[in-house]
């Protein structure tokens, strides 16, 4: 495995975010469209909405992996819960990326926002996306029938989610 | 079964709308908090987000429930879907108003919006909720653990949905 390192995402990571949401593997493997514009990836960083925790992965001075772990501050009975999505450059796949950024994740998620239920969807297709998440916990806890459009046809989705102990000690 | 007329629902009906989201039952079926201010129903009532489609239902000359359809229009693989969130008024349940909610709601989903998929989130112990929704085609994808919290403690959800065929008639 290579040596990743993982900051939060900043407005100049615009190119390299494009990038990585451009390739046909990125794009199959999450809710992107191709043909998007550069322009608004910028905007998109640098007017982010409160909750998104936006993480890259960095790695040979490159940005080449991104996620987004995403809490609901004024869903008040949900504030408990994190959801996360993620995408790695079609030729850094398979190559440590994605599991430096869900470590990095969950590392926030657990001893920092003590969140206890972290969700996530994944195409039932995405072999690797499953094994990941399996890897870190993750259980499917359903299946979604033609959850979004890709390639022309409608495409079916898992659930998946990891719940942890609440942290009980006194305080 | 009494006779319930649905319409959009406008800004005057932030009390009524209030009164629905504030009764006991309605809070431990949905997202809603106790002790919440009828001034900010009145500012989502209108400043409502692009692709809500909020209805009431009236009985009585009184608004009694109340249904979210929302879209995803700039999601643009997923514009084949809209999810449901609804409420009736504790001392109205179970007479129908939910039912007269459900069909106005999938009557612009079927036939109006085109839409394939319309899913939702229903608390596992919420009987006539799924009762409902089953009479409507809904069925259940997964369970979904500790999703949200209620009266102290952790709950479980299930995801249901209702996904129909494409329309294919040539144009």
């Amino acid at each position: 495995m290579v040596d990743v390192s993982v900051r939060h995402a900043e407005p100049h990571d615009a190119e390299a975010l494009h990038r990585i949401l451009s390739g046909p593997k990125a794009i199959e493997g999450t809710l992107q469209l191709p043909l998007q514009s550069v322009e608004k990836r910028r905007e998109w960083l640098s007017e982010m909405p409160e909750g998104i925790h936006h993480l890259v992965a960095c790695v040979e001075g490159e940005v080449v992996g991104s996620l987004g772990l995403r809490v609901f501050p004024t869903l008040w009975r949900r504030r408990h819960v994190a959801e996360i999505g993620m995408a790695v450059r079609d030729d850094w796949q398979g190559r440590g990326v994605g599991t430096a950024l869900m470590e990095a994740a969950l590392d926030l998620a657990d001893n920092w926002l003590n969140l206890t239920r972290v969700e996530l969807t994944v195409y039932v297709d995405n072999a690797a996306g499953v094994a990941l998440y399996k890897k870190f916990g993750f259980e499917i806890e359903g299946t979604h029938h033609c959850f979004a459009f890709r390639s022309g046809e409608y495409v079916d989705a898992y659930s998946m989610a990891r719940t942890k102990q609440l942290y009980s000690a006194p305080c």
